[in-house]
């Protein structure tokens, strides 16, 4: 017989249990024959420094608490005030199985409203976007105001209170343009501190006086922890990214420590970028220290002004910058990446010329949309100030790019051979957006 | 920093629990974190004259219990006699899970049978409808009378005993050439005695005579009762359906002191229709009294001969008959319309030149069938007698029409936001059948 | 009234309880109103020698039993030698949601290894086939020897060993070039046993010195085990199967005393054919007596040299060699078909000129994947020695015409009405197919 024997040699490849488990826990793992374990044991036996377990990107259980726990609790950010530039301008975004209204009310005000009748729950608009007088649903003609108060409802008896039936609020904010929503009745309180620090980087941006030059949806196969797990990292951009990492030093992410050798010249460059933007900035009165609070709050975030590599401009493949109308009174070109991060859903570039920002909203546990906007000056004219390809090029590839990572990560992590492996020092930005999420999701699990 | 304070400034706008609920209501929503409460308590907490909650139009839970509580139990509308005109016709109805063969057998008798072989299982009829002469599985070529007697099954053993091996029986009834079955071993006493009641209504149409003009399917991207619902009221139609509104009086489903003022006029050509055609009925020996029984009984229902605006004749933009060979011995053309409902899946138009006949058939907790079937006599001809175009227009639009309301109210009720409405006076037939649903829903849960 | 009375007649027809039920089975179907019965419930009350209830066919919930207690805990054949016959050749395997990474490694040996990146869980091959050097994760360049042995981990510190870090091994074993993997921990240790006695009757074949003439995936609508099902029994054959009957002698399955006098002339022919084929094998020291175990053992198969009809050599419409160039030392095409069944999912018909593999990987609870490879010599040339399409027209019309009884039959087994049949003695393979698959639940359940 020809068999040949394969028996498995090294018990160290094939033993799928983590050795500091307690019984505990290897119990619960074993109880659910065909389902996932509780999630509370799921979430207290995670393995500090490791990646998260398969369920928490496959199950539609885990699905539907994320969007509970993190999408329906806290601060999301959806659109820019520019998509809504005057009273009436609406977009509509969809949460999970919510459906929300974001507009400017006819007082100038940005709004967010809950996209269901209060007659018989018809969604009130049906497109993505676009401008309005009142919102009319269009099943029962019930009426409502661009503030939500129901103006007229048909056929109702003398005692029907219109007070009472206006379109369901939600939370919102703005800072710097960017324009955040809350699902919750109470939402996380510390965004205001959080707005007061980030404010004084975006303001010289001047958002609110740009214009969309192009937005992109994307479908991601792949869980929305995936899509952000893989934004946090560079680690992948050296292989992944060749248009990104012409202007994106390629030691985003990493100790000083850990840099290896191969990058130093890179780090050399970057070090000595780093010292004329600062330069540049102080001279400006424009902020740039890091700031970077990831974890152990609601609103965890990060900013900073960094260097680009090449002219250092914007990202574009030379560097320089892809729109001739600088933004707000910004007066030189060379001012590197205004880059913010925020759990549990965004980042943002903000360059001189333009902004990028980045809104990821889970579609199911396996689907993800990723919506890219850029940005230019309100008086930019495209074909003459900036033009389209070269504007979206970077960040267009780099987004399909990541969008092949995170399916081939979905389908790997959906085998029950996947056993979580550790995180290196430049993924630690993975990490605070993991221990981030556990919070959270202990935070509802504990109520 | 610009941002604008958006906090929730009125609390009856954004509180969703209503204020009526009991201790034990409240807790019971609170309880299954992930997944919906269970349906006997949202049975119960049902607001009276309001909408049903979300999760009756989108858990997958509920809808196998509306199929195992209502389509599996109730008499359910399936198909017309001209449908299955000779013996061996057939036609293949899917209700949930279940696939009837509805069949004329050799004796002439109209029979339903499930569609699944004794012998392992397979479907024995594949297409929608045609012609036998005995029913064969192209599997292993178990071959059954159209009474679903088993004739031949190969390589059985001596003992085996045919007689136990038929296909199994779907009780089936007729009235007036509408063809309904029940999946019940028990199905609901009071057919007979609604059979009773409207035979004298339908029969002067002679549906057994008539021929199927047109049959159209339409997949609405809704739950099965949002399409129930949408067809009994008509608050929709005079924005929402252009043509139906030609001929069908916008005062349909109100109380005489709620019409408002603009649909007086209406309302009085609608008596003057009226008077006009009790006389013509009378004359006749045409019974035309309304019978409302929507709520209380297994087979709930609806009938009433009631005028059309225009010429009074049928269901076209400009009223007159749509086919010149009246119905059975109907000696003229304005008799208006004869509508019957009957819960929980169907509607019915008998006019004096055609009869048009809707089934509701469920398909998902999202995704409904609606078979819309256009009659006319025997011998009319088309392109002589009848225009297929003229005949089918106004129902083919209004079908599009709820549809597109079907869709977004689906839409709508999905989100976790939605809070049930209240229902207007003009849509107390809305509240009837739901009404009549939560009582079937509480007989089968109670037993 | 003209409604037809269509009651019930016949209580055999329509009483769906089998009479032999125990008071806790009839509670236990009784109990769950939405959702299926326990599978340990399930399994105790089938009926021996009857169809399985419809759950085992369409219960999400059984479909991933299925998984973990059959298709990851038996051995499973996914693959043949010639597929994979240089190193670094590989095919990838989808079972359930594991991948597998089925390759020859630089020693020449065939190995099979999780295809999950031990970093973030990415899949290491995308391909279904191909050959690599070193298997290089895409996402951040993780390097793995052949032996699935970590190589390369960029940016990792000091203490990281790499020995931890291979990728999972996957007990395989090959026999006469077929290949099969465990999943399991743990392996049904009688594959050796099996592997010492059918070796003999596939070595004469070299299936290792063939190459692959053709693959083809057919996606079968229907369960895996209604696929396995269909292969165990011909007695959908005759009527099913044109082509295939050409040569397939029909009184396959058949006890002696069961064959239909119809069938006497073809018996005859057969126990003709099974005479000289005897002989031949006799002369040439090549095994061809029936091996039978089926039941009772974790490998079960079942291994036998029959005759073909027609010109008795191989799977053609005149049952000609469809190959000039005969596989291994084998001097003469007329050897019948070495037809080999292993559980669960494969069969396979070694001819002297050509081998047809089959394997059956199941997508969904309703959706399968049926591969059959065919193999001729590999110094065979297309156009010259052989013509592809009459070497695989024979099973490619039988597997489609298989697809569509699958298909049929999944649909049927799908209606709450359906009641399992009994099998004929022409389907005492299917039996043994169904009962070897309940003693492995049992077995599953009882730990």
């Amino acid at each position: 017989m020809t068999t040949l024997d394969q028996t498995v040699a090294d018990s160290t490849l094939t033993d799928p249990t983590p050795t500091n488990r307690t019984p505990t826990e290897a119990a619960a793992t074993a109880a659910p024959a065909h389902g996932i374990p509780d999630p509370a044991v799921l979430v207290a036996r995670r393995r500090p420094g490791h990646v998260l377990e398969g369920p928490f990107y496959t199950s539609p259980e885990i699905f539907a608490l994320d969007i509970d726990a993190v999408y329906a609790k806290q601060w999301i950010f959806v659109a820019t005030e520019p998509e809504i530039a005057e009273p009436g301008d609406y977009v509509t975004i969809d949460l999970g199985r919510y459906s929300v209204i974001v507009l400017r009310d006819d007082d100038g005000q940005v709004r967010a409203l809950h996209n269901v009748c209060r007659h018989r729950g018809s969604r009130v608009l049906l497109e993505e976007r676009g401008s309005v007088g009142n919102l009319v649903c269009g099943y029962h003609q019930w009426t409502y105001a661009t503030d939500g108060r129901l103006l007229h409802a048909g056929e109702q008896p003398p005692e029907f209170d219109k007070a009472c039936f206006g379109l369901r609020q939600v939370a919102v904010r703005t800072v710097g343009g960017l324009i955040f929503i809350c699902l919750a009745t109470s939402p996380p309180e510390d965004f205001d501190d959080v707005a007061d620090r980030i404010e004084p980087y975006l303001a010289p941006h001047d958002l609110a006086n740009t214009k969309v030059a192009a937005q992109v949806d994307l479908v991601e196969h792949g869980n929305w922890k995936l899509v952000m797990e893989n934004n946090r990292e560079c680690y992948h951009c050296e292989a992944g990214h060749p248009e990104l990492t012409c202007t994106f030093f390629p030691t985003y992410g990493f100790a000083l420590e850990d840099i290896p050798a191969r990058l130093m010249p890179a780090h050399a460059r970057y070090l000595k970028a780093g010292v004329d933007l600062a330069r540049a900035c102080d001279e400006r009165g424009l902020p740039h220290a890091e700031i970077e609070e990831l974890t152990d709050r609601s609103t965890g975030f990060r900013i900073q002004r960094e260097p680009l590599d090449g002219a250092g401009e914007s990202y574009t493949r030379d560097g320089k910058a892809a729109c001739r109308k600088l933004l707000g009174d910004l007066d030189i070109p060379r001012l590197g990446r205004l880059s913010m991060h925020t759990q549990p859903n965004a980042w943002f570039h903000f360059q001189a010329d333009h902004v990028v920002t980045f809104s990821v909203l889970p579609l199911a546990a396996d689907r993800t949309l990723v919506r890219t906007t850029w940005h230019v000056h309100r008086d930019a004219v495209e074909g003459e100030d900036y033009d389209l390809d070269h504007l979206t090029e970077v960040w267009s590839r780099t987004n399909e790019q990541d969008g092949e990572f995170v399916a081939r990560t979905q389908a790997g992590v959906s085998s029950p051979a996947f056993v979580p492996g550790p995180y290196s020092s430049s993924e630690y930005q993975v990490d605070a957006l993991v221990t981030w999420y556990l919070q959270r999701l202990q935070e509802h699990l504990g109520r």
